[in-house]
């Protein structure tokens, strides 16, 4: 850390900050500016968080943090990128994976339906909520039980995986029964007590980052999965909150190339919710794959006006069918294959 | 709901979206545009989230609801304004209600010189975390039930009402044992396993706005405790997340007289977590109670360097007593009082 | 529009708003909600802006309008998509048009060093400041003309056309004599007697997006040049302000698909400023092209180090070359070419 | 500047990094951490802009500026708070200084009606605009300078000071005839050449902060009229935008705080624009004065409802004078006087 005194700090106040820096277990080293004194807090970075408490000090005015604060997330620690590997499927290697499905499942013939338009289309993932977290109460709520077990049912009939949401630490243990990959939504990116009881679980988790999370927030989101000993983190770009109202969020899809600097997880992205608006979903899957995400998790839906949910945003299969072809050429053009 | 059809859109595509309206139990009503055709549905508002759906029908521009969707914490269905009963304390009347403490309960002499210290000053309810969300896995957690014990016999001592968060649906009856007032916090706004949590146990409630919900979304959370039967509703207005840095969070005080004109749900700010810095909370504290706040709630530590959380934006006991002499001219200027 | 009454308005006060509706010129059509009066305005859209104004009359609840406050910028309107032709150069067609240059125009050499290496790469129009506004007063502020002669003498060197930027009405005309394509900035998208001047000129205008402009005041923006006659205006993505600091702005690529269904207009993404950082200029470079904008500008400087202005956003010359490699397949796989 | 280096940066990069800062005309302090090398560069902050770009070379993970880039505009700088002197008015003295008046002038009658009820409610300068920033081209776009003699007529009608907003650099010569007071408005905050002009002609300025402008951006923006000369600029805040769009904008109260601790300048503040609704004008108001506003800049319009811009924030006269009645004792309560 470095902290920055004021203009006309004084001499006392210097040495009070090197007293509790090093009180703290670091070592203090100054730099005179010309109109500033500046003081590097050197040593192991445990406790930083209590560095920060600097900042409240007489004289100083700023504490500056040099180290990110994540480390199992970290792309510098591991030293490369990872792979998690749900069965047979590799999520994060040189194939691009697409999830598809609908928002919500209602029915074992929705979803045996969808299930098999996707597969046909390329998908290896089935996406479905059985527990749905909306923002009305008085809007359907999902399935639940029921809606994991036509998932089974489609998985059964198809070989696709299962991801699919859970929204309360008490159903983690029922979700990961039914699912092969536990999605972990937006609304709940700092629900920290779902995020250590998916860590405990030990299955692979879909991450999705917040309306208004940061970039570190949502490494740090990981990493409360990561120190449970849950290493299979896939993360997932899905729409920040800006004042733009023409899409429903705002889609960074700038987090693709700044989170792959930052962190060896593999990175998705959700143009569906991203966009929220079907006819944008395709123009955004394409710059997703360009810019180097691999993989996309895809709202389809049979009858969209009739969806439970999110109808807006969901693909017909046949739209769905014709997306996947063009992402093909692409994918090749960016040196990867679907 | 009022559909918008496109352009040019078929007298085929308007009988269709009329059909379907009807389907759904509504009555259509055309107004005939010079450029556009405006399509009305009128009738009573339940499946209004389906009428939504008419959106994806060919031929139409965009459907644009008319009602808001909330009924038990909207003023218009009540028609006045709520007061909050805790014990003999009123929230929402005539007085202006401080809650302060620290932001996480360390031990009992620092919950208990806390609220000796706050108590004095006038405030009526201490806060502190005895379960913390924080961002990080590495920081500190919070001391969990012992925290609450402590909270138990800080209230002993002072007949302060107490009120401390909860994070986890699991955890809710236990601390409703404790506790005067749950707190659900900004990152939990929309954790719907919670709210309704919350809303079954009967407690009173401060719900916290989160960082990117939207005022409609903030009085929908509040929704689902309502509709669990729990009327006590305190809102609380945190800061929301915005481009500028120089604070924390920005403070969105014209919350306050949105959500005024909204509900009838006491209203409350934190102007300690929307600004982050020790030294906005006096001016923010005192625009909030100028601009119609029901209370705040306050960070208060006796020694903000040592503190485990949030040391940044805590005042010393000193300065929460000067605040409050402060606030007492104010509340009256404004024709209430402290 | 609609005007939506208040629950429970007046019968008189719905009679004034059908009287003052009717008073500027609209015929006024009624739907009966079970809770709320709507009221229809239909007529001429002109004068839409005074309509607005009914939302201070009693018993008004809002006033929602339903056309788009843009014409000549429209899509529906125009019916197709426009070709911006720079002497023989089209910019709108199937090809993809590259333009890239340094920041600054700082010297004759630097200039000339640059244009020859982005036309060997196949850029076809070289971008370079010589009016620069710069957040402070103490950076370097442009050569000015002498910059402009020196992007002259670039031009005769290689052929490249000249896009350069413009900062001041009384300018115009200068500006206008060197440059093929006048750019407006971002910070400059709501000055509208800039815009006015550049309308009157003649010239092609590439029109940059402000940080904070929403897409509609985009258009609004693009609709005060067309309103002088001068139809050859290019918009240009380059990064909103949201709460992400990882990179300088938010790319939202999301407003290519949704500008290209409401204009007519060429659309282009300056990713370089969008993100701020030059190794993340490739990849949203490629996401560009894939979700469909019809060319790039990106900054190139022979030695960004050195460079007087945003030397971190600028790609040497052979990261560029290698850029425009990987960019011909990518521009093939969506079915243009570069 | 702190100059951070990459985990595992050669020493060989390290020592490139210092001789550029020496090259520079710095001294490099070398801080060496466990996991990072920190190299500061301590000297005269002129050239600071050239610093910045180290970030470009290998081995640098990123470059921390240490100073403000402001220097006229710095509280630090000159010790205390500034008063802006308009003849016979003080403000950011004792006194809280209220102009008001409608957004447009519009006739003789309107200005004159609208400058004797404000006078009557105390108010100490009258608003008015001549020339109209309209985000669509099709708005009414002011009279020009027959609005400018209105209200100089209105001047010699009352005694009232005139602040009038100026929107291009050609016009600031005759807007300084009439104006005592130029106003800058948001959407021209960073529009350089008409903020150098504004600064050479000498008249005292209201410079509104922009709706993504961030607290150091609006003061560099005042630095630019200050190093022309002119020392009389009084800021004025007036809502960002954000997500939040149950008002136009989001008025940033605490950037009034924020600003008191960095600038010398007056702070003023904008209910009107800032929250786009005329019933949040007047508890906003209260609001600005708590949290230690210098004065206040209210739309006022006789009948809003035939008003030619921003009808639905304009407060009527009667309105306005329950205001300025209910400000007093609150002003007093914060040792203010209205």
């Amino acid at each position: 850390m470095i902290i920055v005194m004021k203009t006309g700090a004084h001499e006392s106040q210097i040495q009070d900050v090197i007293r509790r820096i090093e009180a703290l277990g670091y070592q203090a080293h100054i730099i005179q500016g010309t109109q500033r004194t500046v003081v590097g807090a050197v040593g192991d970075e445990r406790g930083k968080d209590r560095l920060q408490s600097l900042e409240v000090m007489p004289g100083v005015e700023t504490v500056v943090p040099i180290l990110h604060p994540f480390k199992l997330a970290s792309r510098e620690v591991k030293g490369g990128k990872s792979i998690v590997k749900v069965g047979d499927l590799e999520i994060g290697g040189p194939a691009v994976v697409v999830m598809a499905g609908p928002c919500s499942v209602e029915s074992e013939a929705q979803i045996l339906q969808t299930a098999q338009a996707v597969k046909a289309a390329g998908a290896k993932v089935l996406r479905g909520g059985a527990f749905k977290p909306r923002t009305s109460p008085y809007a359907f709520q999902g399935l639940a039980e029921e809606g994991l077990k036509y998932l089974d049912i489609a998985r059964a009939a198809t070989g696709l995986k299962i991801v699919t949401e859970v929204v309360n630490p008490m159903d983690v243990e029922l979700v990961a029964t039914y699912a092969d990959i536990l999605q972990v939504g937006a609304r709940n990116v700092q629900n920290f007590a779902l995020l250590k009881r998916v860590g405990e679980v030990g299955k692979p988790v879909l991450l999705k980052r917040g309306m208004a999370t940061t970039i570190k927030e949502f490494l740090m989101a990981a990493e409360y999965i990561l120190s449970e000993g849950n290493y299979d983190v896939i993360l997932c770009e899905r729409g920040i909150r800006t004042f733009e109202t023409s899409t429903r969020f705002t889609l960074d899809l700038s987090a693709i190339p700044v989170l792959g600097k930052l962190t060896h997880l593999p990175l998705f992205v959700d143009p569906s919710h991203g966009t929220g608006q079907w006819d944008y979903v395709a123009p955004m899957a394409k710059a997703a794959i360009a810019c180097g995400a691999d993989g996309l998790i895809i709202e389809v839906h049979p009858n969209p006006a009739e969806a439970q949910s999110d109808g807006l945003q969901s693909l017909k299969p046949q739209k769905f069918q014709q997306l996947m072809d063009e992402l093909r050429p692409l994918a090749l053009a960016v040196g990867r294959r679907l």
